[in-house]
């Protein structure tokens, strides 16, 4: 598969994902200039510095001027709600893709108020990090990772292959998955995880002991657990606003699961064979998870 | 402080912790004589092989004739079932403790049951991993971990400090805490952690996809946060069980946070500055859990 190359790419937002995209297009050379937008020119200066970026803009209107490409690597919420603006400003037959974390509402935006001769496709590359910021963007940020392509039928198909050869000249193993099915899996396989590490983390210091004593004793494995609960505010505020009804079964389901182990643990009489029938459910379903690997490591 | 030198030790279990205690013991040439202790010859074999004991015993009787220190590795309830049993079998004066993850119950247990002329403490190594056996065994395995010691009014001042010697020897960091507050905590930090590991793997499986369809797409995030529900069955049964009053206590807190997620995500108006707040509480959490090491990392 041949890498697109595009004279000019913006890139909407140069926090670690922008950043990490700016990184990793100079470094294959696909594109002729990498263009940031931003609302701080502060960090956009500091995106150029690191070599994410060649421009920097903090209006739409001069850094599309002439653009072929547009990512936007912002807040999902904040995506939705900058197309309508966007839409005007960016030339004929540019390809248009973004980085959130929830589709549903973002392409059905996209596809009501992008002119028809945009290539638009929505994108989810599945890298991330609990940290955040241009400063710990890396060019081999989406190498290995799977990059979820969320196509509708009213996607081109200019659009769609485009994307694929974006994403895996970049090093991403390219999925596609309609846009509503991608944010049900996502609730599952992210959203909710990270809610669930939060909400320990919440009940922890509420009811259990203060963080001080909790880091006296707690070992690598609550630390591992929780890693994902220091990633950045903004972003996951709007992941579970934005992917709020599949967080809300999500969490219906969780709640099922907890009450029955809760039926089992009635002290009583905790109901050991329950308990390790339960037990064994998610631990196979880990297995799985882990597929053959596991299976040629032990 | 003076590692003991112990001329027959017997460890009961040589699973994972009981097979590294073996091996680190040997290697700080702690003991004279290490003595397994099981109920299958085929794993005492196999232990003895490893190197983690001299001498292979499925019967009490044998293995305690002479000893001067027992080590109990087995699950929780096991051990707290087994104690009535050996209290007549321990040469007088020996050193007993034991590594089970719940205490109250088990400490409670020994009061009752040991004699007086017996030199018993709990012991709580926080080393541990989702692989189970001998085989993954390690004689560094309770290195740079803290190992908690939960004396209570009844424990002599000996046995607390042999077991100061004994852990600190094998290169742990001991801290003492009275064995109901150490199941609180370990609810907290450990037993409910699994359980929602567990229990996120269940939800995942039962009603978001086939766990072949999730691993396609799972990153390394859902991997890590799941890989402690790979621990071994018969074991966190009975921890689960052995602790039942704790983790419903944490339950309980748990399903508070929850319902305070559930009613920001209300779909007809996330809130979004709820949904900020609650997120920032966990995160602010973590941030303290990992006190001075993050700041000087990042």
């Amino acid at each position: 598969m041949v890498p697109p190359r595009f004279p000019r790419l913006v890139i909407y937002g140069v926090g670690l994902l922008g950043g990490s995209l700016g990184m990793a297009v100079r470094r294959r050379a696909m594109a002729g200039r990498i263009v940031g937008l931003g609302r701080s020119l502060e960090r956009l200066e500091r995106a150029r510095h690191l070599g994410a970026i060649d421009e920097c803009h903090t209006t739409p209107q001069a850094a599309l001027e002439g653009a072929d490409a547009l990512v936007l690597a912002l807040p999902p919420r904040q995506i939705r709600e900058r197309l309508a603006d966007l839409a005007e400003l960016v030339p004929a037959g540019a390809f248009v893709t973004d980085v959130g974390s929830v589709k549903a509402r973002i392409v059905a935006r996209a596809e009501e108020v992008l002119p028809e001769h945009l290539l638009f496709i929505g994108s989810h590359p599945m890298a991330g990090s609990e940290k955040s910021g241009a400063d710990h963007g890396r060019s081999d940020f989406y190498e290995d990772h799977a990059c979820i392509l969320t196509p509708t039928e009213r996607t081109r198909p200019e659009a769609l292959e485009l994307a694929r050869r974006f994403w895996t000249a970049l090093g991403a193993r390219v999925v596609e998955i309609a846009p509503e099915r991608h944010d049900q899996l996502l609730a599952g396989i992210s959203h909710l995880p990270h809610l669930m590490a939060a909400a320990l983390l919440q009940s922890l210091a509420r009811d259990f002991a203060p963080p001080a004593e909790l880091a006296r004793i707690a070992g690598g494995g609550l630390r591992d657990l929780t890693r994902i609960a220091a990633a950045d505010t903004e972003t996951w505020k709007q992941i579970f606003s934005e992917n709020a009804p599949a967080m809300l079964a999500g969490l219906d389901s969780l709640e099922q699961t907890l009450n029955q182990w809760r039926a089992a643990l009635q002290p009583a009489s905790p109901d050991l064979k329950t308990l390790g029938k339960l037990w064994e459910e998610g631990r196979e379903t880990r297995r799985q998870l882990d597929g053959d690997r596991a299976e040629s490591k032990d």
